[in-house]
């Protein structure tokens, strides 16, 4: 498999972390997102939606969207699991991941602060105070989502690493990137502190991959 | 069942159609989102991200995350299918449905647009220039997706209606409102005038909901 990434781009670092927690491998392909090459032939030929990640399978299939990556990984190579088996619990699983994927991540991606800072002349300090709005407005209900309810253990989801985590570590790496305080966020924290001392989240983290600046 | 919705919100939309495609009823419980409902109690206590959808089990669970719901129901009603069998096809029609639901819906949602307005001044003209931007950077991917794979076919996956024709019925609908041109994306109109004439699909429109205003 040949894994299409960025070293800073956490959706990639999703799909990096939930590889190796499969113990499975891919060669990375960099793709330079701040160079534009996204948006550049041979890769917009063959990803027109012009965004990394993308997972090109031995068979020559190229899978996009970090979390249907994820959830092929989990059809395809079901051990370890990375969802619970009851319904109500992937449920709560999947909507811990995807209140970041859809409702928090998108909203700060790279082209958005772009597109802030190109067609609405937002200089850097309104673009990082947007940046932590929404972290802020995504980890409140976040936390609460996580401290409210028992089935939160020494992960998002009882005891061992599941989508939720996978989405979560990148995600905190992010906010402390723009010196987000986190302090409101103790579970969140706990959770991910834990995570990556993993050494399959550890092996992820942006500055061990081979394209990191 | 009872789905907490909002009649305009498209994530809701999406939820409306998958139980009906499903066969399922639930009662409609009204969050007015426009009077901030989503932020009081009750509703805030039980769904802290604050956000509509939120679907009530008979057993009086609560799932929040529009595609956490519907892969909840595909997992416990699975006739109709939403999702094709084979894991790569399952893969395909996750893309199309996240390509929406992470990469267009949320930048363009109530509570950006109500930001833009009011922590960073933008007047109509300019959030409507906004939403049309990312309409456009999302569909013209979509579009390439669709027109450029075989796999496409009265629908976004084949002949019969999946997840990704439950996300773009929704998407294509915010994007008229906010009069949109839409002439570059022929694949994505024939799929979604196919999909709309559809009982299913017709019944979860905005203006046939009880809240609708």
């Amino acid at each position: 498999m040949k894994l299409y990434g960025y070293f800073r781009s956490s959706a990639a670092y999703r799909v990096r972390i939930a590889l190796n927690l499969k113990g499975l491998s891919a060669e990375q392909v960099p793709v330079h997102l701040r160079k534009g090459e996204q948006r550049a032939p041979p890769y917009a030929a063959r990803n027109p939606q012009k965004l990394v990640p993308a997972l090109e399978t031995d068979d020559g299939a190229l899978l996009t969207q970090s979390l249907a990556i994820i959830e092929w990984l989990e059809e395809v190579h079901p051990q370890p699991p990375l969802l619970p088996s009851d319904p109500l619990d992937r449920a709560r699983v999947r909507a811990l991941a995807l209140s970041i994927a859809c409702d928090i991540h998108p909203v700060n991606n790279l082209r958005v602060l772009l597109h802030l800072r190109d067609a609405l002349g937002q200089d850097q300090e309104a673009r990082d105070d947007w940046y932590r709005h929404w972290i802020g407005v995504g980890f409140d209900g976040l936390e609460a989502m996580l401290a409210d309810d028992p089935r939160s253990g020494t992960f998002c989801h009882g005891d061992t690493p599941t989508l939720a985590d996978v989405c979560l570590v990148p995600q905190v790496a992010n906010a402390e990137r723009v010196n987000c305080d986190l302090t409101a966020y103790p579970t969140i924290l706990r959770i991910a502190t834990t995570a990556r001392a993993l050494p399959a989240f550890a092996a992820a983290a942006p500055d061990r991959q081979p394209d990191a600046e």
